[in-house]
């Protein structure tokens, strides 16, 4: 967020910036979305509230889209429509935890997990995670009796963009039936991916919280419109606490989303347009010095290695940003630990802005 | 909630039911909110994030608001949009308050306030009230040394319509000044009332939450966007809770609130419909039974004691709506003890559906 502010007083003083730190695509949402919406809009209809758990007819084809990517078959009633993904954890935390308990996480990972739980007076702790492990949870070293009541996997991952192996997801998933761990994994990166397409937990079981969104893939994340997919044992408290919480999602943004499921020409446009911002970085980046990068199988991020430059990644994000016209995220913003060696590089934009930010890249890294 | 199911199942089996249950306009939002987002979705312009407290266009429109509804100088940094009076609720909440501490309001109340807090491990306590304060907090029993950490006032409240009297206002002020709890203002009903304006508690004091939204008034329920106003000093806490649980309120319905501001015109026709059905329901209802009624000064509800024919306000409810096709709401879902003797009349729908609601109730209690 402090690059964010940084580069926008940067902007506003008359310097052009490359946007390499921002978290979602600078396209609009799918022309099927705001027709579907605009649409609704001239039959008069009040759209006033919906039921808590969203409209049927978005459930139903949210259920669908499991069909089409991975050939389950989905119980609509499962789906639960929330505000952003924000809203499918907020509903999660609550629902699966009590205060004073802990959720395990692998590092670096996506900061709003760590404070929200802390909001609600649940602990996030560590497990053992490395670049070898994509930095995805070490299998070999989740613990057979662990002090914490949740797990949060992540695939793709934000900041790494890295997917659990389907060894992984199902190690994953055997270890939390075995040790009653209740499993949430956020896949809201999901049809963001480049060399395969990224698992389901779903797939590999019934009993996990999987949470998703429009937000990323089908480029709409300002219209905060989220979803969960609950066990059948766990709709009614669900539904019961959306209710509260939430009275609804907005009825204008899931009736986009509706629209945005017939949108694929458009979105699969700007998955190819992330596929080649990827190759040009990853053809970029270890010849400039960012050598050790963590394989980044979906998303729109890379995150890499500083090279020893002999400073930590805030001074050097803000020299890139200042001296170089280039916006990037340090990885202090993901991992307490070790983030002052680490930078985040998203590929969100456009071709020629990735190609300028890496020219851009490239002399400051001359320079020194 | 379950009348509206029950309402939902009798209308699908053919039955005509005339809606005296529902919290919400029928009317869609003003001409001025949708044409002012069909021509920003027309400019191709990304609509993605917007900063955690709301694009501040929108909260410069809501500060004006209040110089012209209260004369009231609102510094906008205090404005804080928000994903419905929900999201604003749950933010006052955890900024306010521990696990452990207690919250006390007046009853009957809005479920919704108890079912919060009480998932964030804060326990709802009660103060006295009765229908002689309109069902407000009575002023001579608050006590010198409250075990509880906060206080919340709604102003015209749901579901009573009531509102607190300037003298009211004032003392809730001075009292929560003198005994350090923390006082949230529930406005959201402001701008539909009847008599006289309804007063903000930012008229009396800046040491307040006041939570508002476009739901009521501006007609736009669905659309998810409310509004908070706190103190100068818990702006950056509020903003960190907002950015980690809701990132921001939809940008679509932000931009549509923008437009629902200039709608004045539209929605005083509203305003003036719901004015002529207080006046129809006020007319009838003593002379059907109803005669201990709390002043419906503003909102649009009219809670009522049921007369005396031996029976419970949830089955009464329920034989109303059956046999006599309206449908309203217990008023056991406001008030544990004693709402089993009252109900809820809304008189949110059209002129023509509440006269006819009357006449059906009319003939339902004649038939006993």
């Amino acid at each position: 967020m402090d690059v964010m502010e940084a580069a926008r007083q940067l902007e506003a003083s008359g310097r052009d910036v490359v946007h390499m730190e921002v978290g979602q695509p600078g396209t609009p949402a799918p022309k099927t979305a705001t027709d579907r919406l605009m649409a609704e809009i001239a039959t008069g209809a009040p759209m006033g509230y919906t039921v808590a758990l969203g409209l049927p007819e978005l459930r139903r084809g949210v259920a669908q889209l499991y069909r089409n990517r991975h050939g389950i078959d989905l119980n609509p009633d499962r789906v639960i429509v929330t505000p952003g993904s924000s809203g499918a954890f907020i509903l999660a935390f609550l629902a699966l935890f009590d205060a004073g308990d802990q959720v395990a996480m692998a590092t670096p990972s996506y900061p709003a997990y760590k404070n929200i739980l802390r909001a609600l007076d649940i602990a996030p702790v560590g497990v053992s995670s490395s670049i070898e492990s994509g930095f995805q949870p070490d299998l070999a070293q989740l613990p057979e009796n662990p002090g914490f009541q949740g797990l949060l996997v992540a695939s793709p991952a934000n900041p790494t963009g890295t997917m659990l192996s389907d060894d992984q997801l199902k190690g994953v998933a055997q270890w939390s039936a075995a040790t009653d761990v209740s499993l949430i994994s956020d896949e809201i990166y999901h049809g963001l991916s480049y060399e395969s397409p990224a698992k389901s937990a779903l797939e590999v079981t019934d009993d996990v919280i999987v949470v998703n969104s429009f937000a990323k893939y089908f480029s709409m994340t300002g219209w905060r419109i989220g979803w969960m997919v609950v066990p059948e044992s766990m709709i009614r408290r669900v539904e019961n606490l959306a209710q509260n919480f939430f009275i609804c999602s907005s009825h204008a943004s899931q009736v986009a989303a509706m629209g945005a499921l017939e949108g694929t020409e458009e979105l699969e446009g700007h998955r190819a347009v992330y596929a080649r911002n990827r190759k040009q970085l990853m053809d970029a980046l270890p010849g400039l010095g960012f050598t050790d990068i963590a394989p980044p199988d979906g998303a729109f991020y890379i995150y890499a290695k500083l090279p020893d430059l002999g400073e930590d990644s805030p001074e050097f994000c803000r020299r890139l940003l200042q001296d170089g016209g280039v916006a990037t995220t340090t990885g202090l913003d993901f991992d307490d630990l070790h983030g002052h060696q680490t930078l985040r590089f998203s590929f969100a934009r456009t071709e020629a802005e990735i190609a300028e930010g890496i020219r851009r890249l490239s002399e400051f890294m001359q320079k020194g």
